[in-house]
């Protein structure tokens, strides 16, 4: 066993929970973590079957997250675990954050942070308190191309910014039979998932990637929130007109019933000299236009690209790298920090590329302002965050 | 001479006019329509230049409108013009329409009819007295694939339209610079392009083609219009919220500062089977998803595609048409409704497919409330034509 | 009647025939040229109902081609027809052609100028002996971004040319059953097609592409043609390894038996410093790739492009132009070219872009060594014109 | 450690060595495969490193894969390696393999299996006497779409096979410049390559896919290959045209100097009902194109596909996967043949799709009679293994 591995338990992700497989790749793929110890389902049977399957020692697979944090904070710290993956569904994220940080772990969560803004700015005291590292899987701000735009726009490629356009349509709610899998019936149900549906899924991932990108922050929307398959307690569709402080204006779209649609995440944005568009289902791309110009298409691998885009790439130009690689971007920055942070340095969120507890916040602003501007008559409402 | 072929006058389109070669050549491309008498230009040597360039008997090319109309009305009825093409300033639009109509010509006119809602009610009053035809260049409903989409949806192929977002942004006015040229000055004088640069210029047509394609209609909007480039007194950007007729949504983004876009007209329509995209800058492609199933890529000329696309074309699969073949259509099928009309048939805008008075009033009614919307504080409001 | 207008008689093209439909859109479009007088078919009847659907007068609506270049060479300079338009089946591309030139009148013939080498070379005498004009309709060098193409190969932006690669794929005879249609049943008919289908109809555009476009020649060929569908007695797919002048080597596909393409005709040549790619079925696009450096692409429209590119598009960027206007361009600059002509200029079809004799008889040349090359069984093949 | 985990040796693959690092990401990504030993580099320090990095034991990190191989022979079975991945340059290759096998190692071996068509059928002889597995990195099979063509055309989707088009084109060699770098040396170096550059490095590949997916055998060959800068002793670039066992033919078309390109490999094979394509840039796309219909795009993760195919996917609809996640399929695939070995069931190559030794030696002989043929006046050569 690697000394240089960092440890990781992961809360949730038994058999048959998509999104726990995901992180587990997302993990192990540069080989810089090792998954040693589980609370993978509340039902022992399937957290030990899950565990076996996936080679953990059976005295580390825990019937609770309590459990888990309590046993293997007694362990030594060579062979304790480093950080908590959680990846249960929502409502969970901010009571097992809360109690891996009280234990004296770093925490990577799934996101949202929590059910609330409340809970994410108690979530924020924690981690301030504790002193611990917490990263958020805003996966989309891992692919290499979103890097590259991100650092085009800070060495001002494209002049100041105008307008932003992000939109991320899916299709998987479009109906009603839809509702029946274990994704849909948790994210429908508010106990679970919070206020919002596809603002809280996507919609939220969409204003993490314009803010990401632009470098921008939005201080007021309007939004038009929609409820479109009959019965639905939450939003499945919605449209925020957005406005950033520095003046410039945007437009997020999101939808969970644009049929046909398939994981539709794209982003434009338009400075003064230049613009850039992205799009998650080539995300190899990014096209830089400038004015009566012809138009550059960026593709990974080739040319100069910035470093950190480099550094976010394992093949050469042509070889196509996805999802799981921007996932796994996510987790091995984290993996970096976290050694960084145990040889006592400086590890800001920030400096390792990290989305964190800053973006916990805002996302978590951003969805109950939506909701809560989507019930009013008046226009413009301001998304602050006292 | 053939007796065949519809008489022509253009009113506007001088030497140097981007639009006015563009209808010319699609009057021209199917040889139904004979171009025979002008009033190119209020400069009197500049007129006569265009009419010899265009091998006009110079007798009909005249100094001014006025007299055009006064003259051509006095030629017997087998020579004199069927129809005046009105391809000036916006300003001249309307004038130019009523004096027209009064003296016994059908119009077909560049869009916008008008430069505004009053104006627009009243034209319409008039060709309803006058009994003659009228049609108007929304060129984009030309478009044979845009015609498949709205025969799709009409068949009941997307079920029921839950949602529709259309888009059309430029960067062509996106530097101070550009406003030098002679397409864009005028466009930002109030006084000749009417209250609303952006939204009058392409916005409206991305409202009419939402329309045309969906057969739904406008009721409610709510406006966020910007002025971006400093020192404009109209807008040059803007996105509105949108609700139809049947409950639906939709969002409609346009810009002429969208930096390093072309000419990016595209409509997303989603129903609750299936979902259409078009877009403009690939004309023959239409794409059809229905939920959980492939894609589907209909192309102009492939497979079994409506009458309406098929009349709508000229030439087989893999033969790319474009946007003077769209604008041909409007103005083949203008001489079809008049043929129509002298023999005494019915002849309705709608059976020729010809957009006509009512999507000008529709149009202005757009562009007057969508200005309203935006200097207004309340989020929702309603687009009526009393 | 404009005195400006070059006068066009068309020999064939009656009713039903596709090709001659497209070359009167093509001559219309411009304003340059007006059809006068045609022999559209051996049918006097179908002739004259031809030639009154396109207002001809009766009179010069002629049973035969004889009868039409005999009389119209009695009728003034002033009134008489300049060229004529042969839009017939193949086997009367020569013959047609030859009495028009000894008539008196220039030719524009559509392609393959005649059904062998020699037929070729005997009309090139005679064009020589009666100085006149002829021009052959190889449309897609009519297209704006191949022009583009062409220039930035001249100009050298791609250093040395080391490969070029050209395709042909078209579905459209796939199956016996599609024989039948009247396209179809003359190319496959060797007494009206010539002695090859496949690459006399398509293969021998994408040649004269591959070397407009990149200035070389064909000098050496190894053919492998099939015949795909049962019973048919010319190719209907084949491909070409193709060596050039300067040493280069190529590829050429060509198919109609492509199941599912439409007409995909695409190339892409590479150099020593940066590769062109452009594909018919987004024509407005062109591709430009230079080593280890972000792609560029040109759009019709944007930027600066050259003259001849700036010249051959009638719309601003983002409109797109497709077939019909590659094909008029050809039209076009023929009419420019009699124009020369009629003033005493120098007029040779270089100078006015024409595609030419030069090309018909590299053409003929090309296919007719293609199918020699192709029955035998050493593999290189010298194209060589005696 | 998990006793369900497959036990890997790596030889190769030191810091600096592109391949190894993929291979290795592609043996972790699924967590069905622990590497525990290595001899990384010649280069004992290099090797040591190398070991630590990945978190190895010291103790098996050896200095040469003579010594790995004694020594893990000597261990007990259930510590011992199960396989040995082989990353070095080519001439190793074959001696490596041998050598493992011959000590009782599974082997799963980089491409090409060896330098010449005799190593390989001699490997194919030490394979069957020794009774044990043997896989081959042909990566481009791993795709999930890829094996959905296969599976569409063997259910009979396309009809009767009429025409493969394969295509591998790369710029990466371009210019003289390029040979510096550690991948381009050795592969330009006959002692490590072998008797082909180009088509033993990527047209290898291109027949190879072509091959899986149609279900064909090529039979019969004609070769044009280039050296085409100067200096190189091996082709950098070449055309081959094809004729497979059911009297279909293609075309393969392979270069390293087409200069812009990234890593181009696109197959189309045309039926007589319909036609596929795929493209390796766009990998989770896959054309589906019957005769005179809409274009259907089967997408991965999108309606009803083979299982195979789900089976190769591990993310929903809309998340790219890419090369690794190809990579990953053929490493886990080989993964859970070894399980099935162990468990004494039968285990074929073809049951568990891991390509090995029958298309490593179909390979070897496609390279030697590509060369061959090139050399060659006559046209068609036969691809015979005798």
């Amino acid at each position: 066993m690697s000394k240089a591995k960092i440890r990781m338990a992961m809360i949730g992700g038994g058999e048959g929970a998509f999104i726990g497989a995901i992180h587990r790749i997302a993990a192990r793929l540069d080989g810089m973590i090792e998954l040693v110890a589980g609370a993978f389902s509340s039902d022992t049977n399937k957290c030990k079957a899950t565990g076996e399957l996936l080679g953990l020692d059976s005295s580390r697979c825990y019937d609770s997250y309590l459990t888990l944090f309590a046993e293997e904070a007694k362990l030594p710290a060579e062979e304790r675990v480093d950080f908590v993956a959680i990846v249960t569904p929502n409502h969970l994220h901010f009571p097992v954050a809360k109690m891996a940080l009280e234990h004296g772990f770093h925490v990577l969560s799934d996101k949202p942070a929590t059910l609330s803004l409340v809970e994410a700015q108690q979530l924020q005291e924690i981690i301030t308190k504790q002193g611990l590292l917490y990263g958020l899987t805003h996966t989309y701000t891992g692919y290499p191309m979103v890097k590259e735009a991100k650092q085009r726009i800070k060495a001002g490629e494209l002049g100041c910014i105008r307008k932003v356009i992000v939109e991320y349509t899916q299709g998987w709610l479009a109906q009603s039979e839809d509702e029946s899998s274990k994704q849909a019936s948790w994210r429908l149900d508010t106990s679970k998932s919070g206020i919002s549906c596809c603002m809280g899924d996507i919609g939220v991932h969409a204003a993490n990637l314009a803010e990401y990108v632009s470098g921008l922050e939005i201080t007021q929307l309007c939004a038009d929130l929609n409820h479109v398959v009959d019965g639905r307690s939450l939003d499945d569709d919605g449209t925020v007109l957005l406005r950033f402080n520095n003046g410039s204006k945007g437009v997020l779209l999101a939808s969970q019933v644009a049929i046909g649609d398939e994981n539709n995440l794209r982003l434009r944005i338009y400075g003064d000299k230049a613009s850039l568009e992205w799009s998650q289902l080539e995300p190899n791309s990014l096209w830089l236009r400038a004015h009566n110009q012809a138009a550059i298409l960026l593709r990974a691998g080739v040319g100069v690209l910035h470093t950190d885009t480099q550094n976010a790439l394992r093949t050469p130009a042509g070889h196509p790298e996805g999802y799981l690689e921007a996932f796994a971007n996510i987790y091995s920055n984290f993996a970096k920090q976290i050694h960084a942070f145990k040889q006592g340095d400086s590890a800001t969120n920030q400096e390792f590329d990290v989305p964190g507890i800053k973006e916990a916040v805002r996302g978590m602003a951003f969805i109950e302002h939506v909701v809560a501007s989507s019930e009013r008559d008046t226009k413009w409402h301001s998304l602050q965050i006292g």
